[in-house]
């Protein structure tokens, strides 16, 4: 009889337990990444002379801009549309692990701030497939953005990548490290 | 005995219970959201002479259309960069609780529905973080738009929101109250 | 004293289980889609001179390109938005069911890739809600796509999209198969 009423209890702990789990989905889900790794990447921002290193380039302006330059007011309104080499170290010669690949804008007047969707795409032994990120590029110098999914050894990843700007040379030049934790891997 | 075979069957059903729930996932999850919030934001399109105050501009459109005015045929293939800010209530000159960065763009020749990729900023005491919307805008009096990430306070968010039309005039001010529903909190 | 114990390891390795569920959501999760869907969708793109059928056109190209002509070096930084016929065969000329909205950007100088960020918008008897889709497109035979959020009949919707290339006629005309698999349904 004892052993039937402690059954029954545990029975409905773990009920509630359940149901609160799924209606809220809060309490027992951890930030400890099931994948994390480190990149680089490089862009090199096309600006009427260097057609051939060049790696992204400005398709959109606001009136007024013209697309060799970088528009006034920190750029307020660019559109960058780029197909970065990325690279395990911060080396920009060093063999491109893949490519970063989508565009970003500049979307604020009165200091620099952009707004990003682009995938890393892997083509090779070691990762076959995409991860796609999206969202506010605050440029501080640490800054968190959203893994929206993704393909292949990432299918239907989740998480959040951390950028940090590794180096900048005037509007030519600018490389990103890039710290991928993903928390829902299938 | 008895207790065993109860205990054999509350185990079975626990597991099948399980992997039901894991393989569709679909009846438990409730639609409850674990966090609700009001917002409005204000936008004021760059029409070549409003330079201070506007707070988007412009930045793609089709062959034979210009950046100052909005394209015919219901703007079909305009692009729009902004950074507009966010308010607590319906009032332009409220004191903004955040930022609303991203893009819009017509996308339809025979009347006006939009595509948006964007994200709510916030770095106050209150929140600190981003989330991050994408989807079709009909531009319906009420319509969704998916909730597809967030950072900081918003880490890993999903959900819905709720857009509506607050307030029109003519193309250079618009105003949307955005109620939104997160359904997966971290 | 012994069911008592038997309960006891019982508990035990239910709490293990649903805590390296909950921090790794990796092994249950099954792979066989909640819903699943084909449709094509018809995309033709304005060259100055089909205003009239098109129902895409360029509206961002880097500087030395105009608007009405893809862009050299595989159309790098072209943006196009579109409005196309989503169908449920393959034939142009059948009563769409639906439309699929958003840009797609050309993204490599050496070959062809595109990155996507678009809708399926249903609106009839059959469904009614929005699918949204985004990443990268390799052009590859066949490739695959990330569902990154849904609303309507697709409310929350999370999953995979498979693209093949059905037709493509010059630069005036493609379609594009694309099998739906959405793997979490609300």
């Amino acid at each position: 009889m004892a052993a039937t009423r402690l059954i029954a209890t545990l029975v409905l702990s773990f009920l509630l337990l359940s149901s609160s789990d799924a209606t809220h989905r809060k309490k027992i889900r951890s930030r400890r990444p099931c994948k994390q790794m480190v990149f680089y990447f490089h862009d090199i921002l096309y600006n009427g002379k260097n057609g051939k290193n060049a790696t992204s380039a400005i398709v959109g302006a606001p009136a007024g801009a013209n697309r060799t330059t970088l528009a006034g007011q920190n750029h307020f309104g660019n559109l960058v549309v780029f197909d970065d080499p990325i690279t395990l170290d911060n080396n920009l010669h060093s063999i491109p692990v893949g490519r970063a690949q989508g565009f970003y804008l500049y979307d604020r007047k009165d200091f620099f701030t952009a707004w990003l969707g682009f995938s890393f795409v892997f083509n090779s032994t070691r990762h076959k497939g995409s991860i796609t990120f999206a969202g506010p590029d605050p440029l501080n110098k640490t800054r968190d953005i959203s893994v929206i999914g993704g393909t292949g050894d990432f299918f239907m990843a989740r998480g959040i990548a951390t950028l940090m700007t590794n180096a900048v040379e005037g509007e030519a030049y600018f490389r990103l490290q890039v710290d991928i934790k993903l928390l829902e891997c299938w």
